[in-house]
């Protein structure tokens, strides 16, 4: 279609997505009816092209489910997907540490999206500041790494440390757990900019998505990107 | 040596970073007297590493031009460096966009980072929203790229325009640049976190080094790595 | 009435309004009782004006249905409304743009102020940053507009975006939609007061019905306007 | 020029403006060179539009002087202009009303943007709250006015006070005037946001420059307009 | 008993402060059970002190009632009371003003609290800056005022314009009515303190309570008062 | 004359407000010329009225004294004054309370006002909460006040434990002395502000003004008060 | 085990801690599932280490019960615990002083922390500011202390005031309690932080925890004390 | 004297603190003429109490030393000092550790004030998060301390780290080094405070003075403790 996307009159999708920027459009769904998700979704996967439905509360799918049998979900993170395209995950692996078992949902939504892009994400769970120990003992597996994710909350102090210790690229998500000056995340937001290691950047607070997205086009094999 | 640092007393050298990190420590000049910097310096220099000063006031690059004769200078970018290793650079560029020409001392900061780095940044200066074609014009040279760094302050809207174009990863630098509700920087920094486009990171405000280094590590060909 | 008001103990209405003003009294409908708003309501209505409630439950209109039969509801603009005088639309229109289906319910708020007005607003919904394509597809539309609304949470650019296409004013509502360091829609209300495109102004977060009544004075044919 | 813009290598001017916005580019000069204005300055110039320098230092302004003689300068409002194209002013006028002496140089800012668009703005200073009766008694000229700008720092209640009694759109500038809990114009700002009175919008902290802009835009004969 | 307060084990009642500052401790029933409140009200009318407990939910107010039978409610301010001693009002009154039908709850509380203290206070409601003419025709009443409580929320301007049409001691009380970039009473709050009227204070968001008590001190006639 | 104020052109002076409110327009001297405020102090002077300057340079005050010979000047409190009317004191007295010795500015601006608008203040400097046994040996001499004003940095404790031992309205000043955390006023503001203790209220960061004129209204004799 | 931890998967149990640090790891229960705190704590009981629950909602608790049936627990303080080893407590006392009622939770919190740890607190409630006599009544106790935990919301003005009496560390813990411009602690936080009386540090918001636990390694028995 | 205090005026010295605290008051020296210093100092060595005087300017130091030859003074600290008693240091160290050389002076500070209170402080600077072996090699010297002081701008990392290898205290001091997103400190300051390793509490922003001063209490012998 030459306009580029298919306008839905709620919503206009972005169809050309996958060929412009190599992987496709996700769907933010809070806000979004069922209906107007549906549709939207059929419209996607009409051009072929592999779905990924971000921050999808389960009821929610549950009815997707009925329209849209294939999909799949995925609890903690919160993920519908569909994938049709096959790839050939790189020898590299993204490495997605996070400090405290409450992090793990938002480490698990960066897991799903790298998957869903073909990544085969390492997961490093529950390896916060306070026993460094655990952390160090890890070295090795991070040293490996073609990127890796740092999720935490409480203070964000764990994406410094790790970026100290390798030489790939690092993505801090700050995370909303926590509490008191903890300020909603903006504690551990600030902390991972303020790193004082460089290699570090940092998405949105509970942005488990963004980090899996950016750091599976970092840890894209060379052939995959566009041009 | 064995403890992987030079003790100065009023420092502690990483002599271990090259090896650990793939790349030497770079030098937060503030807040360091000049005769302090020389001997962080010559202690590097003895190590083989490059040198990259941070932050350098050109009254202190005098002084220490005294001490290191082969020490030079970005001004705008108040970077100070000597490279003594020889890197080959990638075939796909680093390209540098920044929004206003008041943004251009940061966007330096990254471009000379880079080329210390082993990279040969591609500067694409004063594309800001308020003209778009401008930008528009540019998108070969935006899509071409292995990764792209954003640097605008005012309102910081370009990092997603441009991450909407291309599907290599992107790092925005919020800039201190503007005046009023702008806040020294932060207007720009949430608007960079809240980006709507996938694939943007962020790192501090004013942190062109910082980003330089990054993109710098995801452009790196893949046998510069360190393991 | 020569105090130019009706009180009614727990209010004052401003019955003058219509004449100071050129347009009626808008009941903000939150804190009210219900009784309260229906005594509001009669005392507007008995001096032949038009009725505009915002921000009103469904559950508080239908019971207000029953006292003011002729009462009409907007349901995702949260807003009741009941016309009694006829006005001609002027031939330029005010476009009223969304950047995401979550932002919809303000887009809407504004459109039916617009409609209480006088005015015949255009919508186009759903034409984020992140593929500016749809935007830019959009641009005859945009460049007839007499005014613009344009409503974005998350980051907020498509204002600057927008108003660096047209020479007409453009008013910018950031909404709350969004999450982590968006804070309540903080995040956009920056973006949109940093805009380096000159000829935006902007209205309190989620405040669609100041931005449709502000467009829809600027939109005014020159004879409604009050001396 | 088919590209619609001079790539100056520093800057791209955005020589399309004229013929795009209805009004020229104006140059933001913090952080630029004297060199560099010049050249921008010459490169508008030549392609007969109108010069309009905000934020401009004294010192410079002299130094710009003698590259370009017919260069003019408004003192308190930092802003140098050379205009050459002839409008005529519309019937109503732009009422530009200040809350006390020091809100004056931005009041000034917005007045000479006007003139600079070819509108005849009524200046109206010192009218702030804590003596109505000198608003009172400027009543007729407000209600005569096309739209009306309200300049104000200490508490930002004046753009409410004004907009009660008019129905004409109000742009509301917050000013940076005042001392301990004003926090920068912060206090203004968010007055002037919440607004209980419809009909208003808010520009920048300190931003004379846009609010004068976008109320010329308001204000323009209908024929001015672009499409 | 000489120790001036009673030791509950969970609360020392402060027994001592009827004679010590003139009013009895009000008690501020949150986070306090049930039967603790009964226990310090009791112990307070044992003493012969009269009894104001704020924001006291209903349903807690119904179970009290048991085992205090005297005790009244007034509902939209959250206030139980129960008063033994007898006061003369003093002639001039303390006037209470609001901008809003949302702000009626704390305006309502400060009416209260005055009562409480033998005031007899006016109420002067829904005056809101946005129509002035409303406050205008009640000058009389505010200039024979002892003193004047402001309460108001949306932007708070009113506190300044009330402040500079009278010569007694204003009051400020800013709510948590509003929304957007009200946050939470942030931005009423800081309007109020940065009034550019003198003559005005503040206390904090919500608080009637605490404005009815001061104004109650400062109206109070000489002979009440402690030494 | 009967427009009730005197148009200077720069400025409109309130002539109207001794006969309103009780007590002479103060003039806020940042960012006024010299000339403008011999122009307004002038036309004070020709009516008959007080002086109060504040906010007020030396250097500036010595330009004035040319001008107004009769001119006179506190230093630490930055005050200028002229008082041609004769009060009679009343029997109580204002208090004023500060903190530490950085905070003597404030309570100096706050005496000063005071003993402009008739009063005889009380000095009670130097009683911070780190040693409470210099509070409470002056607790006889709070006790017999009128009016308590409280003049504090760092924490602003001082206010509430003031309120506790005594039975007067309490005027807060927090200032601007401090560091760190301290936020320039913010957070002795909100501790003001969270006052446990009724009776207490705020005015602006570093404003002795405002606090000195609002307890010179509370404390003034009964016969000086307008209606 | 050499590891030093236990790897469960989901968590990896710092089983080195009692050995490291003196004292076992608590368990932050919010955002885990029931049987993973199941199985951290049976991992630490098989140790012979102490358990500590801390942020338990009794309705886990009771679920937990049933597979620990050994564990008990406090209900103000969301706290579940196991105490296997038993430790001598210090000849002088841990004070714990709250403000208000609504403090109690976070007081209870650092008392049984404390109890956990070894010590046998002082529990000095209710005795707020306002009424300065209930502290002064117990210096005795305050200055007896090994030290002292000050657990405050609304000011936060009583750790200076305690801190003023006594020659012992004392730790404050600001608390959420309170309203309006209380900010969810934060008034209570800075207040603390900027306490005039050295001698004081502060925890984070409401953490009860934190407070009894360092407090505890301030008055360890020096044998206690790990190297 | 049995007031407890000396009245100067301008202040009232605590004399009595020495007696009721174990160390004798300290002057913060900003804001007080040089004369006024020298009358506190003067007064406290008179009754043989030790002098220590905070953020003094060098050049009002040498002013002193005028009036008081034996004054000392420690240049990076902004101390002055002059001890008159005698204490026997004790067996376990106070360790001061810092991240970076710009947070020297502050770590200065609170050594200064260690030793001035009878400490002999064990200094280990420069081992910041990014190069965490240099931590690491020093874990001996950490876990034989009887206290920790943490000094740490840019992100404050630091203060977890070490707290989760010891079980002695750790007092954190935020430091304002830094730049963007550090805002003064406030980044550093919540990272400390939602430090997820419990045994840390925190001092105001660059507060080296507090610190020292609070670990020194901690770190005291048990016979040095006042009752």
């Amino acid at each position: 279609m030459n306009k580029h996307y298919s306008d839905l009159g709620f919503a206009r999708v972005d169809t050309d997505r996958l060929k412009r920027r190599g992987y496709p459009e996700a769907v933010y769904c809070p806000g979004k009816e069922t209906g107007q998700i549906v549709k939207i979704a059929k419209t996607l996967l009409k051009e072929g092209q592999d779905l990924l439905l971000t921050k999808l509360e389960k009821k929610v799918f549950l009815r997707l489910k009925k329209a849209i049998p294939a999909l799949r979900y995925n609890h903690p993170a919160k993920l519908g997907y569909y994938l049709q395209s096959k790839k050939t995950p790189p020898a590299r692996k993204v490495v997605v540490v996070s400090g405290g078992t409450a992090d793990i949902p938002f480490a698990e939504e960066a897991c799903v999206t790298l998957e869903a892009m073909g990544q085969e994400p390492l997961r490093l769970y529950d390896v916060g500041v306070a026993g460094i120990h655990r952390l160090m003992s890890a070295r090795a597996v991070l040293r490996d790494a073609g990127a890796i994710i740092v999720v935490a909350g409480m203070e964000g102090a764990l994406a410094s440390l790790v970026s100290g210790l390798v030489s790939c690229p690092v993505i801090a998500v700050p995370t909303s757990c926590g509490y008191g000056s903890n300020f909603g995340g903006l504690s551990a937001l600030l902390t991972m900019l303020n790193s004082c290691s460089p290699g570090v950047a940092v998405v949105n607070i509970d942005n488990g998505f963004g980090a899996g997205y950016l750091a599976a086009l970092i840890n894209a094999p060379a052939k995959e990107r566009r041009t």
